[in-house]
């Protein structure tokens, strides 16, 4: 039988989201949007969302600015972008050696993370909620070969944010660069090598066509959380079920990125190697001197930066047992299957 | 400024949700339960949904009759429970060597999988959705160790479902007996060895104080998918705005059950080899023998199960693809790590 009409509590809202990639990556950008979607459908099109790539309304790493003043509800954007303000927005994203896309979503969720990310963004007008995730990444594109550990000092690296801080322990020429300009810097020789993702999103970035060398695993980013940062005001003022109608919709686009990076990337891995790109593991000196130096860096910045030391001591509790259980089940699975012939 | 209140389009609904998991188990059965508290605050408390423990209302494994005939509007359950109706079942949870979690969920998101099973699940008057993923699994409990494959014939073993018929080609005897009824069977000697899910679950349903070898990887569930199993009818009958509900409500249910096994498990574990249970690995042989009599049994299906052979091989070309690109980043980034001191 059909019950009578009910008054809904919430009146119409718009808000603009100001994204920090640009338009042409459907999996990195294409999340917001899916955010957007849900969230109008939702609402029943009362709460209507539009999205904004990097540049139209703010430079790409402007957009905390404009959502602690209120320019824009909402931004959509990689955390480690503004370790200059503050180291501790590296943890909500990825920091060298971290932790992985289930083990960032685990610790979110059902760990501290989001508690104590929380606690911190509050100090910035933020409200966040998980948005997308990337799995493990790439190490970049890079024009001559890497030997060694040597091989790393003087090389002008673009590397996303906070990582740079390592590459520069190394001997490195960091460089941020938002991901729609990558392509030119590199193209120019402005730059020796460039990361940006993985093979989905490089391969429409065109890095192959300007450098042959990509190697992996990119050991600064195991599972680059993206994330949405919510003007506190903007959050505080809708009704509990828009509210919930934010978390809902950012739980959907949490899954759609990832999910779109690891149907994706396979294929243009593939079109990669085709096309004569030289996949290449990051020889073992990298890899322990990247850990070293990550390692005495958290040191030194949980010596003087108290929010930091709060935050990070909590994660490292985390991926230590993380670890520890990963490697039986799920690494003695992915083993045995990586080694058949499908 | 204040604008209107809006006219909602949709009226009360309330649903009944019958799963296959006792109530104890947070994790797996917690996951519908959180559905149900999603629903019901996106809809502003005028959707409700009841969730009812194994048994409740219909045997554990009698939930799809349920809705296939209406009795109930929504299941909670392991898609693999139901392969005696058809094979076809299992390929929407989890099959011996199929896909770990992050690939199931980008197969079902973004490859076919969803599409594919829809119209599978359509000739049981069914609509699903993905609602939780356990992750990789432990291979279970043993009363004696397990040397080589020659142990597991005769084994009388409590395995989840669609796996048991791999368990028989090895010469094992399977028992399909629901999670709240397996600790009397192990603890009464009917059964020699069974598996549940990991050590959290495992813990609280006591099998560590029976069986003493605990063994891995569960090479039968990499990546366990839970459904929410909708009648097709009641479905149809909601508004766009709560479709849009039930498919949000989910997605979060989903993060939140593959969170809290992630979260929970490492504990557990620790717990677990804290008061004896001896950890191993399946010796080769084993893994070998399941490994090929896994690949004769989908051959024999697909000559015989027009319905298996179309999702099966949309899954096979999907699997072989993403375990050559999870061996790059993600692998070698978790080797690297599960070696490091933490």
């Amino acid at each position: 039988g059909a019950a009578p009409a009910i008054v809904h509590a919430q009146s119409a809202v718009r808000w603009r989201i100001a994204s920090s990639f640009p338009k042409s990556l459907d999996t990195i950008y294409g999340a917001a949007e899916v955010f957007a979607k849900k969230v109008g459908e939702l609402s029943g099109g009362k709460f209507q969302v539009s999205v904004h790539a990097a540049g139209e309304l703010m430079p790409a790493f402007g957009v905390v600015d404009g959502v602690q003043n209120g320019t824009v509800e909402a931004c959509h954007t990689a955390p480690y972008y503004f370790f200059g303000k503050d180291e501790t927005f590296a943890l909500g994203g990825a920091i060298p050696f971290g932790l992985n896309s289930r083990q960032m979503s685990a610790w979110m969720f059902e760990g501290n993370g989001l508690k104590l990310m929380r606690e911190f963004y509050a100090g910035y007008n933020i409200m966040n909620f998980p948005c997308g995730n990337t799995g493990a990444q790439m190490a970049g594109w890079y024009r001559k070969e890497v030997k060694s550990a040597a091989d790393i000092k003087g090389l002008k690296f673009r590397v996303g944010g906070f990582a740079g801080k390592v590459i520069e322990r190394m001997g490195g020429v960091p460089q941020n660069i938002p991901g729609g300009e990558i392509y030119q810097a590199l193209e120019k020789g402005t730059i020796d090598a460039a990361e940006w993702i993985g093979p989905y999103d490089d391969l429409k970035l065109g890095f192959n066509k300007v450098a042959p060398h990509y190697y992996y695993p990119g050991w600064w980013e195991g599972g680059l959380e993206i994330d949405l940062y919510i003007n506190q005001k903007a959050y505080a003022a809708l009704s509990p079920e828009y509210k919930a109608i934010v978390e809902a919709a950012a739980a959907v686009a949490h899954i759609d990125m990832q999910a779109k990076y690891d149907a994706r990337n396979p294929g243009a891995l593939k079109q990669l190697v085709g096309s004569g790109t030289k996949l290449a593991r990051f020889p073992k000196d990298v890899m322990e001197l990247a850990f070293k130096e990550s390692m005495a860096l958290y040191s030194e910045l949980s010596a003087k930066n108290p929010r930091w030391k709060k935050v990070y001591e909590d994660l490292a509790t985390f991926r230590r047992d993380q670890n520890l259980w990963f490697r039986f089940a799920e690494a003695s699975f992915d083993d045995f299957m990586q080694a058949q012939k499908l």
